[in-house]
């Protein structure tokens, strides 16, 4: 399985084109200004700045999280693939600028990292538990790598290919190596993304090495902190080593536990070693993680991790909404894993959560003009309690400017300059359409040169109109049918075709011609939608969906107390496509009712039970990633339904 | 209004003869043992050792909290009492053993708290916020008016007469003094306790500084912080000042802020220096406070103080039932209050809420062996959540043995051997039975000396039958006709009398006479309750109770996923006596239902709405105090109701 390259792809397409510009043309630009602190109010990154002192070019201290060297990598792979698909040689100007930057402060043996190079050589990799050197790493190689892609130059690539090799002669499982792994995962499926383009054997070894290592008794981290006589902050939790995801061996892992992002990181890093290897144990572990991160610890947002305390998971089907964590890291994390779960089974069930994540969970992150981000992604929220519940301290009823620790917003970035490369996927003779995105593509499919053009509405709408732009070609086109989705149709050139899925695609095999169109209808309405009754927290209340958008219920539209709402379960919905609201979305309406009792004394707080008294409340749903752009005030995804 | 002593009172009553004996033969023995660290597997106290090692008696460190002497106070208040109404020569030798190893460790000026006197006496009142000194003496003077009034021995009366001679010379209004007050509250009830013993202007006076400077500007305690150059852990939280009390003057106060315990002890001494000057400007604060806390922010048990985090208040109507604190002295302290309030206006209000929280949120914390405890008191437990959410980690599941920070226990010592005094009280002519308490009373009423006789099944049954056991004596017996009773008959003599209630109580004024017979028959059953439909969490939900009972379901009697069952509003309690259950309870059976859909996949979270299956299901409730002693297991107390 190939996905094709953001080269390949011209996005034309309401929905996304939005996002590709905002990314390239506020994002990006904003993000070079935060990353060296010339934002406004917003809380300094020292990113740039550390590693200009790391290169002896000015004098200071390190400054920031100990990971901060990993934003600017981030950001160089978000630029990475946007210049492919927009070029910019001022951009290209600045961003060779930063790997400038980076490289002089790179030291002999290959080392690179601005924490250690600043406060003291002596120390490096000798605390791995806590200390991210190998995360900032693997950000180093994820961005190093697009950037070769994007660019052809070799500076930056070479510069993380040193640092590998100095890496690999330090870490192994050979006596007298460093018998270490990761604090925070991302390595791992960095090293196998380069091995796909080095075909380097040591660079899938190291991968490899990585995950096998974690967790092997004696604990390295355990070690560790004994030799550091340092502080285990985790010693009295629940998850204690399993928040690194190192407290047993990887392949005897059968539920997510500890924190969500590196969970995720690690499980993609698993899922691409198993498919590069065949490695069907370690398959087998991705694929029972996968069962209990989606078919148990998810949110109907595909937001994880549902506890703020050490940014985690917690235990199956605890998922409240309104002590919520749900990272927007975490959950591209998911996306990263269900891609790689994808390449290996070709089963539409992890395209389909990677859709729910991408127009949830996950772009629920950026506000709709791309300057201010969400590190927490609530289902429920009520202004006064984030004020005055320490629990609900962390849930933002606003998305803030920039973090001290911006690990998302970067994150968001190189996601959506790439998610182009999500939405195709090829191998052998199929050509696969995961996602519906508007756009242009020219690449090739079993040797043979293949142009197509996808022309869409969605989300808003499920028609979908494809064509083919270039001369005869023989191959398998895959639709996903969306899960979501219970009524479609397709046609080819006008004529119904009933081709049954497997699993959860379609495949039409023809020798394509020029001007052949495909047309798919997947009919798009509002939805109810229950949660499993082991789900505390959403029990007797549903939520609203129409195709891959969950809806919610904002102060804005409804007033405040939206506890207070109820729905019928066989309420009707009004759409509209409204396009100067939120940027343009389809809201949906109902009729509902809010419970009014007039009878309540002013200091009375229970009484003998009476039946509530009702009103008729016209409902307005928007979708839930566009909440809090408008004022701060009270939403909602999940309501009660009467029964 | 006057307390009866418990010298003037014998229990004889099924519930709380019970308790008292467990006080009096478990609870104060063990807790003595706790005191001296002789219990084994429970955190030590090292209150008694401090005072040792103060006394020069022992060499040795300070150890445990820096209010641990309160302990021993708590204790000998207990003590005191129980030796009203079994008098224990053996008992008081111990106590005037423990009062001998208090006295020794007296500095000649009368100071006497032990953590400055082994750190050094040259820092004491220098951190009045943080450490407690005037938290220690405030319980040293309520343990040693009782202690006296118990035994008539001086030794701790003129101790703690000492030390507040030496308080009062260094604290007060006057310009050379310092304006400092205590940073957790206590001693201003206390010193109004005593001053209805002593009629010492000084006392009321005192009392009556600490509560009008507190809270002035310019902030003691921001100047002390400043001095001390030492943390203020609240600075960054929302009640900063106010988790003290002292944010501003406290006839300012409208709502219930901060920490909860300090918050109704406050209160409770604003209300007692309210009673005995008049002053009417507080006793409105005190009533705004009472609305507040009552009103807004009480769960249905009673409990107060929802948050975990500085176990506070937090704002209006915000109750969780999962994450609650409510510590079992916050209810102990609003009892305190609803006491005084009592005390001002006769009105019935406060006895009802005093009512509630006694035979609910307060014995709650303690359990029927009476040797283990809650400091948290919540309403809905899943032991899952308990270990695994970081949110609940406070919530336990099983009572514990003995806490480092011990101030709940012994305080519900002290509340359940002194229970016959808040049960009977007297002001003029007029006798009140606030509690429906079974006993037999010798007392004086308006210079006349009389005897009643009380027999009552109370909690469990509503009948009461009062007789008068001494000749002629022309006086009001008034009783309290309890909020939750809708129905109710009242006789003398066999008679019917329809007098009106007056704020709650019905007043019977006549010239009683030996073999006199008051009936009262205050009808009890199951009554379901809803929730203001402000309180979020309890939307759409029902609680049972019973008389002043609330009521739980536990796993125990009715599986686990309480959160799957649901009751209809009209549906029909059956109620048995079980003696042989959790000491002898009415349990109330109901039909209920329970969702039990059997066609959701494993790993599927969420689905288009289909009706929920739900199978019909005898539920079984007990009393929510009683909960916690079989099992651990989880327990509800707000259930779904259909609509």
């Amino acid at each position: 399985m190939k996905l094709l390259s953001m080269k390949e792809i011209r996005i034309k397409d309401k929905f996304f084109s939005e996002y590709m510009h905002l990314i390239r043309g506020r994002v990006i630009p904003y993000q070079w200004e935060a990353l060296n602190d010339r934002v406004e109010g917003a809380q300094p990154s020292y990113c740039m700045q550390n590693f200009k002192v790391a290169a002896g070019k000015i004098p200071g201290k390190f400054m920031g999280m100990v990971f901060q060297d990993s934003d600017v990598y981030k950001w160089l792979e978000a630029v990475g693939y946007s210049l492919m698909w927009s070029p910019d040689p001022e951009l290209e100007k600045i961003a060779d600028g930063a790997v400038d930057d980076i490289c002089a402060a790179q030291q002999p043996d290959g080392y690179l990292n601005t924490y250690y190079i600043i406060n003291g050589l002596d120390k490096r990799f000798t605390n791995l538990k806590d200390n991210h050197e190998l995360y900032c790493l693997g950000h180093m190689t994820e961005a190093a790598v697009v950037y070769y892609q994007a660019t052809g130059k070799r500076k930056f690539m070479d510069a993380a290919l040193r640092y590998i090799d100095c890496v690999d002669n330090i870490f192994g499982s050979e006596q007298g190596k460093l018998h270490g792994y990761p604090g925070h995962e991302v390595i791992e499926m960095a090293l196998v993304r380069l091995y796909e383009v080095t075909k380097e054997k040591m660079h899938l070894a190291l991968a490899e090495y990585f995950i096998d290592e974690r967790g092997k008794q004696p604990l390295f981290f355990e070690e560790e902190t004994i030799r550091n006589q340092n502080n285990f902050h985790w010693r009295d939790s629940y998850f204690k080593y399993q928040y690194y995801q190192a407290g047993k061996e990887v392949r005897l892992f059968d539920k997510a536990e500890g924190h969500a992002v590196r969970g995720v990181y690690l499980y993609s890093g698993m899922a691409a070693v198993a498919k590069e290897t065949g490695d069907e144990e370690l398959f087998r572990a991705c694929e029972r993680l996968w069962d209990n991160v989606t078919g148990k610890q998810m949110y109907i947002t595909g937001a994880i991790g549902p506890s703020s305390y050490g940014e985690s998971f917690t235990f199956d089907y605890d998922l409240p909404n309104d002590t919520v964590y749900g990272e927007t890291c975490a959950a591209v994390g998911l996306i990263f894993f269900a891609r790689r779960m994808f390449e290996i089974t070709k089963d539409s069930r992890y395209m389909n959560v990677l859709e729910r994540v991408l127009f949830n969970g996950a772009i629920s992150g950026m506000s709709l003009d791309g300057t201010k981000f969400f590190y927490v992604n609530p289902l429920e929220v009520v202004p006064e309690a984030s004020d005055k519940d320490h629990n609900k301290s962390h849930v933002k009823v606003e998305r803030q400017k920039w973090f001290g620790c911006a690990c998302c917003p970067p994150n968001i970035a190189r996601l959506l300059s790439s998610i182009g490369s999500y939405a195709y996927t090829k191998t052998g003779d199929c050509f696969f359409m995961n996602l519906y995105i508007g756009g242009d593509m020219n690449t090739t499919v079993h040797g043979q040169e293949i142009g197509i053009k996808v022309r869409t509405d969605y989300p808003w709408d499920g028609k979908v109109k494809i064509s083919f732009t270039r001369e005869e070609a023989e191959f398998s086109y895959a639709l996903r049918v969306p899960d979501w989705c219970g009524d479609y149709e397709i046609a080819v050139n006008g004529e119904r075709v009933n081709v049954k899925p497997v699993k959860g695609y379609v495949y039409l095999k023809r020798k394509w011609k020029k001007e052949d169109e495909i047309t798919c209808n997947f009919k798009m309405e509002a939805v109810l939608n229950q949660a499993n009754p082991n789900v505390r927290e959403d029990m007797g209340k549903v939520a609203v969906s129409r195709g891959p958008l969950v809806y919610c219920l904002e102060e804005a539209d409804n007033g405040a107390d939206l506890h207070q709402i109820r729905i019928h379960r066989d309420t009707a919905f009004a759409e509209q496509y409204e396009k100067d609201l939120l940027k343009g979305v389809v809201t949906l309406t109902c009729e509902g009712e809010k419970q009014t009792d007039t009878d309540w004394n002013e200091n009375t707080l229970y009484r003998p039970y009476k039946e509530p008294v009702y009103e008729k409340k016209i409902l307005k749903w928007i979708p839930y990633y566009s909440w809090a752009n408008r004022n701060a005030g009270e939403m909602s995804v999940w309501v009660r339904a009467d029964s």
